[in-house]
């Protein structure tokens, strides 16, 4: 694998400008592209707050000066081709249609080095339809990272019909150098994993609240007071592994049966206009209650705290 | 509400064990039962286990004196009839089995005040079941924690058909009190909401690793380097908030779509030997890598850690 010096982010809404901190912060040079008004001064504006957040996790202060450092090795082009033409490897943050991602492809594909991977952040797409009309596709693979890009370390990797296992191996071997949580998923299908995993989640979250079982805010108490907190910390298999004294055979032959009598009362979901109107106005009452709360700075601040603590802790 | 001062507990294996750490490190004097052999030993090793994490959770040192003074206001008894006698509160966690638990609230109910809450850590029956043969039924309640019982907040109550909203409200209030999480269920459906909430996510987790997509430890890597870490944050509601910068709404506008083609993708699953075996092998492959690491040890001192960070940031 050739020596990775500059990174092409092609998209720099809020996923691309968190990607762009996350590799400026590693100490590349980035080159940036996005058609959109405005797109380099709103890059600019996220990337500053993003790498506070990245000097904040490594417990840094007075980090004013090297911010302004990084932000010398940010380098917003007008043409995708500027961007990509001596890119070492490219992370591409498009919107999620097929035709206009085809056509992107084909397009960073003729400028860019023949061997540099390109990696999609799609969460929708399939990495077989996207390389169908591009050149060399044997290189371009999905990198789907989870938001917000520049704190959480998951990133799904998975070919397409015409990528090669190298190309993979390498994207894996980037991602997980620069400390990032890769995962390797050998078949391709909707939603790839992480979602997929979330949506089952949401799908009994909603069904619930839609049939008056419990409110929204009970939902989220539930999680957030009882299973949530253990999924920061392990995931579903060890979680099981810990639910018995004698480990994951013993909590299936114990749970098994319980949880398949759950899993035949749960139904099948719709979300329509209705359902999404009863589930905001629950969510906006829940909120209301909270009142002087940011949400999301608070989020933020939380995210740091536990991958701090999941370092010290050395978890899986 | 008459003042509560002395617990029963009915059951002492783990679960029992953590409720009567958290009750003997919130003041009470406790009675136990257990007709278990060994149950008394069994009951005091444990206690004064969970007894320290409770301290170290209130950045409590040098608390090995206040564990002795704690452990000699639990009272163990070798007859039920004289743990529920004078018992304000009882919180029962016997087996799982409709006979035996229709008994024990006969004997719990002939034996104890007339107007004292009993509340059942069952997570699998219906209080609607459990009441049926006792005496004064109107006053037990689904008083439902989460592993460990001690440490996490979370309690789900809801009554049967005979109990009264008054006792509800007394069983929440309580438990409010004393710096739990309670959720008020209003329709009895199998399994009450965690659970259904977590199996949902187990039975993709298990779908996907029996049909290749990953392995076992993808799995546990997706959840806690990705939405995971935002579930001991936030639950399925406020992290929809967040997924769109015009809230909630656009959230599912924007998301709605292709979360229901995700589960329509996703199949029945059916857990049989033949699966546990696969599963858990997996499990155990991701287990022996992980080499010296205690994985329970490890668990309770992440818990603890996230439990002070939610308390720091007064997350909901």
């Amino acid at each position: 694998m050739k020596q990775i010096k500059n990174i092409a982010i092609v998209g720099t809404g809020v996923i691309g400008a968190s990607w762009t901190a996350f590799f400026l912060y590693k100490g590349f040079n980035v080159y940036a592209y996005d058609p959109a008004p405005d797109a380099e001064e709103n890059l600019k504006n996220r990337v500053t707050i993003y790498l506070r957040d990245l000097f904040e996790l490594d417990h840094e202060t007075d980090f004013d000066g090297k911010v302004t450092q990084l932000l010398a090795q940010l380098h917003f082009k007008n043409e995708l081709a500027d961007a990509v033409a001596e890119a070492d490897f490219i992370q591409e943050n498009g919107p999620e249609r097929l035709d206009l991602k085809q056509d992107l492809y084909l397009n960073i594909t003729k400028n860019c080095p023949e061997t540099t991977i390109i990696a999609s952040s799609s969460s929708g797409l399939k990495v077989s339809d996207i390389q169908k009309n591009s050149l060399h596709p044997e290189r371009i693979v999905l990198g789907h990272p989870f938001n917000p890009p520049h704190l959480l370390p998951l990133v799904e990797i998975i070919g397409g019909e015409q990528t090669s296992q190298t190309y993979k191996d390498q994207a894996f071997e980037f991602y997980s150098h620069l400390g990032k949580k890769p995962i390797l998923i050998h078949k391709e299908v909707k939603g790839h994993v992480a979602n997929r995993l979330q949506s089952a989640l949401w799908r009994e979250a909603f069904y619930l609240v839609s049939e008056g079982v419990c409110s929204a805010e009970d939902i989220d108490i539930a999680i957030t007071n009882g299973p949530g907190l253990r999924w920061a910390i392990y995931g579903p298999y060890l979680n099981m592994q810990l639910a018995n004294q004698q480990g994951f055979k013993a909590a299936l032959h114990h749970l098994g049966g319980p949880m398949m009598e759950w899993w035949g009362d749960m139904h099948a979901y719709t979300l329509d206009e209705n359902e999404i109107e009863k589930l905001d106005q629950q969510t906006q009452v829940f909120i209301e209650k909270l009142g002087e709360f940011d949400l999301l700075a608070k989020r933020d601040e939380a995210l740091i705290d536990i991958l701090s603590m999941r370092k010290k802790l050395e978890l899986p």
